[in-house]
């Protein structure tokens, strides 16, 4: 589907960051051209330049901007909580809720973290420890306050993750659950796995 | 790096299948083109042909022989066991075990999903839908008999199983951690989850 944008400004810089997440999310960052980039939103290529500087430029800001995101309303989330428990209902509740509708960054998030240059590789994986490290450190509250009892607080955070994550490869809107039935079932397991028998 | 194989039977398409699924995996499928995968072998493109129709073909052999594997080494993980408790803690231990050391196929099997044919899809889909079947039949099994305590079945597996094959993307065999540690924390964390407070 060719989308036509203005010539301009952050609209056309929109349009170019969108096509450029479905296209990536559909055939794979290596095999993307920008040629094919600029058709989609209905550029010439040598005009793209003008709103991008590199292939690798679009696949660095669109993961950076998915984390910078993901970690601001992260912390709203969890703002103005004291209580372990209270603090890692509402870690799940957010994740899933933030990630059943953003399917496609998820995906290149992870396919193509393989596709970043070192530098780029270093910031994006630098700010998701930043996001695991705001579990581990729930986790550890809790196992400090007697509340939780796991083995090892990052292998803990990083299990979690996993299970929330993976919500965007089968989670389905109109399908039998809906999102808060999800979010009530893995708040249970997740506070059951971590508190103990 | 340039494997040489013979150019006859099973070594060749063993060492086209090893080069075909490095390939994938370091830069996509749509992005390999058969050229790099025969130079990779030591073969010219001719002669590639003489060992795999298409690189479609390449790709469903793949995730086809992964899934197989991984079904059959699941059925004799489970063979002869009747409590669903027991099945559940060698469900976890073979899972992880079994993943741990094929990052490689698991990341394929995962990215790579959309570039199946949509009759390979079926048949890729089916066989994952036959795996998560038998999780599925142990939760079941345990709220059956009142030991395990979940509001949906599938989706209690399908949490499990995202956990448990996150492993893939963080897990260092020389790590700070044993595979060991690891299915002990993971399957005490399982269990909890699916037997409730």
């Amino acid at each position: 589907m060719t989308r036509t944008a203005g010539s301009h400004g952050p609209t056309t810089q929109k349009a170019i960051q969108d096509a450029g997440l479905r296209l990536i999310h559909h055939h794979g960052y290596a095999a993307m051209s920008l040629r094919q980039l600029a058709g989609e939103v209905g550029l010439q290529v040598g005009s793209l330049y003008n709103h991008i500087r590199t292939k690798q430029d679009l696949l660095f800001d669109l993961l950076h901007g998915h984390m910078e995101s993901l970690l601001t309303a992260l912390d709203q989330a969890l703002a103005e909580t004291a209580d372990p428990e209270d603090a890692l209902r509402r870690f799940v509740a957010f994740h899933v809720d933030y990630h059943i509708t953003r399917k496609a960054e998820v995906f290149i998030c992870y396919s193509e973290l393989r596709s970043l240059e070192p530098d780029n590789y270093a910031i994006i994986v630098g700010l998701r420890r930043g996001y695991e490290r705001r579990l581990i450190a729930i986790i550890e509250q809790g196992v400090a306050r007697g509340c939780f009892r796991v083995g090892d607080a990052p292998v803990a955070a990083y299990g979690i993750l996993a299970m929330l994550t993976g919500v965007c490869t089968w989670f389905r809107p109109d399908g039998r659950l809906t999102a808060a039935d999800l979010i009530d079932q893995y708040t249970a397991m997740v506070l059951n796995a971590v508190k103990g028998p």
